[in-house]
């Protein structure tokens, strides 16, 4: 894999997004928090906007209302005519599309930073979008860097078909961080500081990435997602066992074929049958049983990542 | 504390509840599967009568729909009419008084095993009222001799007043077992196990109290609930912090006056100001935000529990 060099225009305008999930609480109270008090989110080049994306999931506190807003951030529903009977998501969407985007447009964002919490053991996860790669590859250097105590992997997601669905996909660039293991609920204080810090670190990267700041070239392990398997079911439709102990809270780590996966409430164990070793991610997060989802595979790819060089052009302006 | 020793009456009529909150996925899954396969529950001088406790939250996978059906099982509740305005849980729990009651009746089950998942950090949690303290504490200390790689506490709960409110208070007697930590909406394998392990001893207790086995006197240490703690709110009522990671994950641990008990999202801590030592519990549970707790307080007892003598009269039966 080759990544290409990205354009080095600043980012001035820049979004940090909570509670795009209403029951994932560091996002929603971090985004809560900064909508009193905004400092935080300043930096000399540019001042990030907090936004507390689903409102009124978050005042439920449930992952969505209608549907799952980071599913529906598409320009076939952001394009579409307004009815009586679009779910809140929606509409949600659409009004997040006029402040942050249009998507698709040079009026857009140039970056979304959407934060999110999962019940997988995933630790910090950064969901990326293949087009952004070379950017978000090296802000993920970066963060690896600057907070060595927190494993910080990136999770590169094709959406299937070629429309991107998620919220910061309404930005020119973004980014989903997953933080876990949190129940949906709960707010921990662990995950709370480490995602205030991360969010810190990820706007200092912008800050001297506007500065004009040179990146070395590096080598780094990302993951790709491959698919998703089911849970084991019965002939209703309904469980038939779970994630097996070997698998649950061992994201990211290698799962090889003929290892177990799900144990069934038989006693049984089921067995990966791949023909090739995959490493799972979101394993058994919550949001997923209703979509028929006990983890991901993705594959394991080593990428080589180019220099960004110093910024030299008019591109770099004062603060 | 003195426990006066228990009738011997053998329990024929036993139940075990699980999906009272229809997102504590152990017993909802143990229910579901018991339904269709029974066995598990069968005991020589008795068959406990699996019941999936609130199927519509269940199917939900929500705590409740309208209001928590383990608050409603009062008899205020029960002996009510019956409105077209009754929240979902409110018929459920006159359909669960039907089925295993009427409470405080000759015609009630003998026993209810209520199951419940935690988001809290509280291992195996036994929850009974202190009426029925002798027989459970008995109970407990089975488990606890049965099952040593896992700390079984009991916590007895006094509710407010003098109305019992539990899905289990419709038995003559009853217990409620949570496991924890487990997220809402999530099935772990190793939880599953172990709370089918606890109910496979509790069933296996009272068959030996039904075969009239003596149980020679024991001590145990206890835990009563003395009060609730609430988050640290803003003037607008939000939470204005979280628990402090000093406190997270120490359920049943002592907690001195001047320790931390939460983290204010300005950084600041907040400590505790009791007088003494108290043993938190639940902390940080999913459900409790929306009741205003972020833990629950109780004192450490040592409690002498009287022997069970073996049974003599008439009232063991043949199977």
């Amino acid at each position: 894999m080759c990544s290409l060099p990205v354009s080095r225009q600043p980012l001035r305008r820049v979004a940090v997004t909570g509670g795009t999930h209403g029951n994932e609480m560091c996002g929603v109270y971090l985004a809560k928090h900064w909508l009193q008090a905004p400092g935080e989110l300043q930096r000399p080049s540019f001042s990030a906007m907090p936004v507390l994306a689903n409102p009124a999931a978050t005042a439920a506190c449930r992952r969505y209302l209608g549907c799952d807003l980071n599913r529906t951030c598409t320009l076939t529903f952001l394009n579409s005519t307004a009815t009586p009977d679009d779910p809140y998501e929606v509409t949600r969407a659409r009004e997040l599309n006029q402040l942050l985007g249009p998507k698709g447009t040079d009026q857009a964002f140039d970056f979304i930073l959407d934060l999110h919490n999962t019940t997988a053991n995933t630790g910090v996860c950064l969901i990326s979008e293949a087009s952004h790669s070379s950017f978000n590859l090296h802000l993920c250097h970066y963060l690896q860097l600057q907070n060595p105590g927190l494993p910080c992997r990136l999770l590169q997601n094709e959406p299937p078909g070629a429309e991107t669905y998620s919220v910061e996909s309404v930005s020119k660039n973004g980014i989903g961080l997953e933080l876990g293991p949190q129940p949906q609920g709960v707010l921990r204080a662990d995950l709370f500081s480490q995602m205030r810090t991360l969010v810190a670190s990820t706007l200092d990267f912008i800050e001297l990435f506007n500065q004009g700041k040179a990146f070395p070239a590096f080598e780094i392990d990302i993951y790709r997602i491959l698919g998703r398997v089911d849970f084991p079911r019965t002939t209703d439709g309904d469980l038939a066992g779970t994630v097996h102990p070997q698998l649950q809270d061992h994201d990211f780590e290698p799962l090889r074929p003929g290892e177990p996966i799900f144990k069934l409430f038989s006693g049984e164990d089921v067995l990966y049958e791949g023909n090739s070793t995959v490493y799972p991610v979101f394993i058994n997060e919550a949001a997923y049983y209703e979509k028929h989802v006990a983890f991901l595979t993705s594959e394991r790819i080593r990428v080589s990542v180019p220099a960004l060089p110093e910024l030299t052009s008019s591109s770099t302006l004062a603060p």
